[in-house]
This record gives C-alpha cells, structure tokens and sequence, in this order.
C-alpha cells in the first residue's frame, strides 16, 4: 500500500467510525469514557513501560531537557489523563442541543441542533497525554479522531491508544473500533496525505508551535482551527486604579508565565505614565521580570533602574511571545492608539484594559479584535476550566469555527432538522 | 508595484476599513444601504452601459447564451439589487447579539457577542448582481469585503462597486471607503496572492461551479467556507403516504431543477417498489423527467415507459449533479441502506425522508449527516428566505463556520467578553 492508499483506509475508517458514533448514547459514550479512564490506571506500568522507550530514544537522540520533560509520563501525568477523561463523562453531552427553534408560516419546524463535526485529525507534539485528552473530547462530542502526535512519542501514544480503544469496546460493544485511531507511520509526508483526503476528513487541530501550525495550514486541504501562540497585553488607561492596575499586570504576566494567555505587551497611556509607570515597573521587578521599553518608557525608566534588568525594545519585540519573565512596555496616547497597536502586533487571543471609565472601556471591548477581552481583570481567565466549559482542546485563535477556549460544544457542527406534513414549495 | 504588493495593499486597507466598521453604529448602516439601493436604481443608465461593454465582448469572445443570460443585467435585475439592499437594511443587525452568558463564582461576568469576521473575500463568476447581494450582506454584518468577480463582467462589477461605494460614503461620512472593494486586476495570480494574506483576510467564500470551488480549495491559506454542489436525495420508505411521498418527490425534483436544493435521486425501499414506483415513474414522468433507474428499477419499469425517457443509471450517475430534469431511481433495503447511500454518494446538502414512522424519521434526521434533514416535505425548502433568515450570501455546504443557508448571523464570529473588578488568577 501507498502512503496515500494508507490514509485513505485510515480516514475512511474513520468516516464510518464517525457514522456508528452517532448511534452511541450519551450513557454508552459515558461508560466508555469511565473504562478508559480506568483501564488508563490499570495499564499504568505498561504504559510507563513504553514511555521508557520513548524516553530512551529520546536522550539518544540528543532531546533538550524540556522536550524529555514534555515525553515523560510520571504518576502524576497518568492520573491526569484517567481524571481528565472522568471529567469529560461528567460534563453534559454537546450533541443534540437545540441551538434554535422556529415554526414556519407554512407549518415547518426548523431546529438547528448540534452534530459531531464527524472526523478530526489532531496533530500535536511531544507531549504523549495528549493522546488521552484529545481523544476523550473529541469521543464525547461524537467525533472520530484520527491522532498524529510526534514520532518521539510513538510507543508512548500507541500504548495509550490501544488502551482507550480496548476498555471502550469491553465496555461498549457498539463501540466502533476505529472512532480513536493513531496515524500508525511516522513518515512526515503521511501529514499532507491525510489532510488532502477532503471526503472522509472534516476537520483538523494542530496544537504545538509555530513551525508545525504553519506547516499544517500550508498543506492542509480540510478546515484547521489554529491554536496559534498568544501575544496577549494589559492597557492601563489615564482613569486606571493604580493599584488594581499594578495587581492585574503583575497578574497577567507573572502567574505563569509560560502559557499563551500570559502577557508579552503593558500598554501605559502617557497621560499617567509620570504616576504609574515606576509603580508598575517597581512591581514587576519584583517578581524578576525583564522590562523591554521604548524610548521614551526607558528615558523615564533607567534612573530607577539600579541594575534590575530593563532593555530598550527593538521592533521585533513587539511581535514576540517570550513565555518567559520578559515584558515589553509602551506608552501610547490613550485607548486609540492603544487599540491600534494591540489589533496590529497582537494575536488576537486575550487583552485587558485597566480603567475607571466605562465609555473607554466599551470601546477597548469593541474594537480589540482578540478572542477575549476583559474589563478590569487578568488575561490569565481565558482557559476553559475558567470560563466553566470544563476541559478545553486548545483556544482558538481562529475566528472561523471556533474562537478563544474549545470545549465540548465547540467540538461540534450543527444540521438543519425540518419536519413537516407533506410541504412542498 | 507587484501583484503580491498590490493584493497586500487592498487587503490592509480592507483591515483598516474593517476596524472603522466596528464603530458604525446599526442606524449608519442602515442609512449606507438604503443610500446604495436608491444610488442603483438612480444610476441604472450608466449600470447597463458599462454591462454593455461586458455583453459586447462576451459576444465577441464567444461566450454561452447561457453565460450571457446570467451577465446580463436587466431592469428586473437592477431593481432586483436595489430590493436586496432595502431588505438587507430591514433585517436586524447580527452584531452584538449576546450568544451566552454567565457569571464565575469569583464574580467575573462573561459575555459571547457576536462580531464581524474581519475580511471576507467573495470570489464569483459571471453575475454581476453579486456584486451588490453579497457587498450588502457582509457589510450589514460589520464585514469588509473583498470582491473578485469574474473577467467577463469587469465593468458591470467596477460600476456596481464605485456606486455602492460612493453612495454610503455621501449618506454616512464615517462609512470607510475601503469596506467594499473590487480586485482591480483580473489576472488569475490575484487569487492565490490575496488568500495567502493570513494576517487580513479573515475568509473566502466562493461561489460557482465546481471547478472554481475546487481552486479556491486547493490555493488559499485563508479559512474558506465552501458552497459546494446539491447532490440531493429524496427516500421514500416502506411506511411512506403514497401520495405524499409522490407530491415531496415530484416538487423537490422539478419545482425548479437548475438549483442546488433540488434533488437529483430518488431512493425507494424495496419493500414498496411494486406498489410505489410505477406511481412514482408516472408523476415524474408527466413532468418530462427522465429517469435512470438501478437494475431492478430499471426492469420494473421498462415495461411502463411506453417511449418515456428511461435509462439504466450508471455508476457515475449516482454522485452527479444534474440540474436538469433527470432524476436517478435507486431501490434500497430499508433506512440503514439509505442513509448509508446518501452519505457516500450525497453533498450533504439537503435530504429528505417520507414515512409515517416516526421511529425510522428520527434514525433518518440523525444519521444523515446533511445540513439539512428533511421529514415529509420537499428538500426546496433549504433557502435562507424560507428558513426564516431573509437574504442569504449561500448555502454552505461544509460543517466548520457555518453550515447550510448563511443569512447575516452566519456572517459573524463571536468573542468573549469578560468585565470585573480586577479579578487575578
């Protein structure tokens, strides 16, 4: 067989898993879920098992420390995944949900009601319990998945794979085999193979870097929702509190840092930047973070600095996602530029004004074109635990689809369903 | 300038128009598109001499009466545009609706609204009325738009868009110049160079036949959401009213053919074929439908034909869109072999079941997987005006977006919206 002839097989399998999903009940699609998360405890050592040889190979390879990291299945990674699929039985199901209803002058009953998407193929990294979690959304909201994680995990996410599958089926005869299938070569080139075959595919997610979600848009010939990186800022407008303003920056930036919706820009008006700005600075230095500023921020910076780490800004900052300790600083002349700024070097994915005046505010919440935007609060809130989904896949950075946190009923499409008594037009 | 400088151009000022668009308020709007239904009719004169100069070298280049027909912009369809603007003006404003709501227990209070996309770019073949429909509904929905009509209707589209253009501007002085553009080249590489422009392009629909579709598919790096072909489908199942099942077959087939909602196959359970068909055969053919029958159809009714035109179906008749009146009969067992039939030959357009059973209805509505699911009555009904949305821009036939008529809510993303009182994480 072909590497074509391959992933047709595998997404036409797929397509036909996707079909006998929607003949599972929401308690069968809940019991499978609760088997796989107990078969997840019980294969544990086997598990962990083939997670060594992915390890193993790993550190052969020469991976960097935090790529073994993300390989590395511990105890408390295995709990994860069992309790994260527990989670996704408890949450009501997606499908099904009458999403509007009307009556016709003729007599027809419209309802628009949410349907699974049918396949979707997730492609990620280095991080095997991802293989788990993806799989366990996408089952809930009735989807066939077809998983491609990273050829360095390959024994780990076959382990988990197989082990989903098994319990599902003994739980749930009905249980289609292939609804949860990993891509099962590590060649490259089955990527844009499978994501040509526009009949049987109907979906894909990437979730990683930069490098690997621009790659997959460029090949991919089915609709990708992009889970993109997140330039995130917090503008802290001239009618400000000061202190919710120190607060909600050192919030946005230094909870975690590490993560998309985390800030890389504070945006300070300059009518107060005289008042606020060597508070701010002061806090954030603090907490150990590098301040990036631009000319006239650092004029006004240096004399405080005493040695703690502040840099000018070069151009390519502002476009930068540091997941680090590392914050850009800009002064703008209020909310206008500071919308203007934002829509352009952002990423449209989380931006906070800090700010007394409600008009300013409407109009920051209006025009930022970002996936959330928040009124007085950190962007660290965009997260789908967080805005009460429950789990999430990713957060959308896409406006088609699905924007910001992907829960359940994101994972969902939704069909026209008319009923009537015999009209024609 | 290259063309790539030049498509990059328009679509940053499509961007910056976009973002003036967001402070329109819905009275500006409706004030804009009242002004261009009357700058229409106003300026019909000068609209059909420009259209003119396309039908004149139509002609010369020897294009079809029928590509002629649907260049030609007559009187009917001048005012035919005016009439679509004023409805699109009358419609409510799909921007803003709240789609959600709730409050977090630490007192964040969030809020999914709808907004514009951004960027929409319409790539269409020879009607230039498009020009006018689809300006209007993207605009009312806060979108700028990108036109790309076909070359044989260059001037008619130019005049259309400088009309549209200059009217909203003398009615609304805010309203961005930039909101509704043309491409200015009708170069073929325009297409590709525009939808690789990720960062201001927000979407692309096209619309037309296949083969454009397909082209569009292949080269845009921007989502594309899909009006893809009606392969439709009527099922006449074994507990169907005779005479029902005759009236939904006979107007979802030939109340008007040459559209993608009507169908172009009529499954009949096995179990009623000797009592239905002949009845069914008989309708149709009254209508001047030619039939291409399976097999077993085929030999049951050629002894009725009597000169009518009857034929065996081929193998590629069953994924054909015909827009014609011919029709392919196919014998099935039951629902399952239905609903399995539609979903491989079918578009997943618009389906219908006939029965009295409400139990194989149900089976039929869920496991269709169409986006629109018909229980006794015709499949003609799939339509943004007989669905209750007023106009629509298309009926979309992918799942991720939008699926099915897309009215003006189908025009819009959303985002979350979230206002506190300086909440941290």
């Amino acid at each position: 067989m072909t590497l074509t002839e391959q992933m047709t097989e595998l997404a036409r399998q797929a397509k036909a898993a996707a079909h006998a999903l929607t003949r599972l009940t929401t308690e069968q699609k809940n019991r499978c879920l609760r088997a796989m998360a107990d078969a997840i405890e019980q294969r544990a050592a086997e598990v962990q098992r083939q997670n060594a040889l992915d390890l193993e190979a790993g550190e052969k390879a020469g991976l960097s420390k935090a790529m073994l990291d993300r390989l590395r299945l511990t105890d408390a990674r295995i709990a994860g995944m069992a309790k994260g699929l527990r989670e996704v039985a408890d949450l009501p199901d997606p499908v099904g949900r009458v999403l509007d209803e009307r009556t016709r002058p003729n007599g027809l009953r419209l309802r628009k009601v949410a349907t699974p998407i049918g396949v979707i193929v997730i492609i990620y990294e280095s991080r095997p319990n991802v293989t788990a979690d993806a799989a366990g959304l996408c089952f809930k909201s009735g989807n066939a998945t077809i998983l491609r994680g990273g050829k360095e995990a390959i024994h780990s996410n076959r382990v988990i794979a197989e082990t989903l599958v098994s319990a599902a089926n003994a739980a749930v005869p009905e249980f289609p085999d292939h609804a949860i299938q990993l891509v099962p070569v590590t060649d490259r080139a089955a990527i844009p193979a499978l994501l040509a075959l526009t009949d049987y595919v109907d979906l894909c997610m990437p979730r990683g870097g930069e490098g690997l979600i621009r790659a997959v848009t460029e090949c991919s010939k089915v609709p990708v929702i992009k889970h993109y990186k997140g330039i995130c800022s917090v503008y802290v407008d001239r009618e400000a509190d000061p202190e919710m303003a120190v607060k909600v920056s050192v919030n946005s930036k230094c909870q975690r840092p590490g993560v998309c919706n985390a800030i890389e820009t504070l945006y300070v008006d300059r009518a107060v930047a005289d008042r606020l700005l060597p508070e701010l600075a002061e806090a954030l230095w603090k907490e150990g973070v590098e301040l990036r500023a631009d000319a006239e921020a650092h004029q006004r910076l240096a004399p405080l600095a005493n040695g703690r780490p502040l840099k000018p800004a070069t151009e390519e900052d502002w476009n930068t996602e540091y997941l680090d300790l590392i914050l850009n600083v800009r002064l703008v002349d209020g909310v206008g530029e500071a919308i203007e700024k934002i829509n352009r070097h952002g990423s449209h994915h989380s931006d906070a004004i800090v700010t007394a005046n409600e008009q300013t505010a409407r109009r920051f919440l209006n025009e930022v074109d970002s996936a959330a935007v928040y009124w007085n609060a950190s962007t660290r809130f965009t997260d789908g635990g967080e805005f009460g989904m429950g789990a999430e896949i990713g957060i959308s950075t896409d406006k088609i689809g699905a924007r910001g946190p992907m829960g359940l009923e994101e994972l969902t499409s939704y069909k026209w369903v008319v009923t009537g008594t015999g009209q024609l037009r």
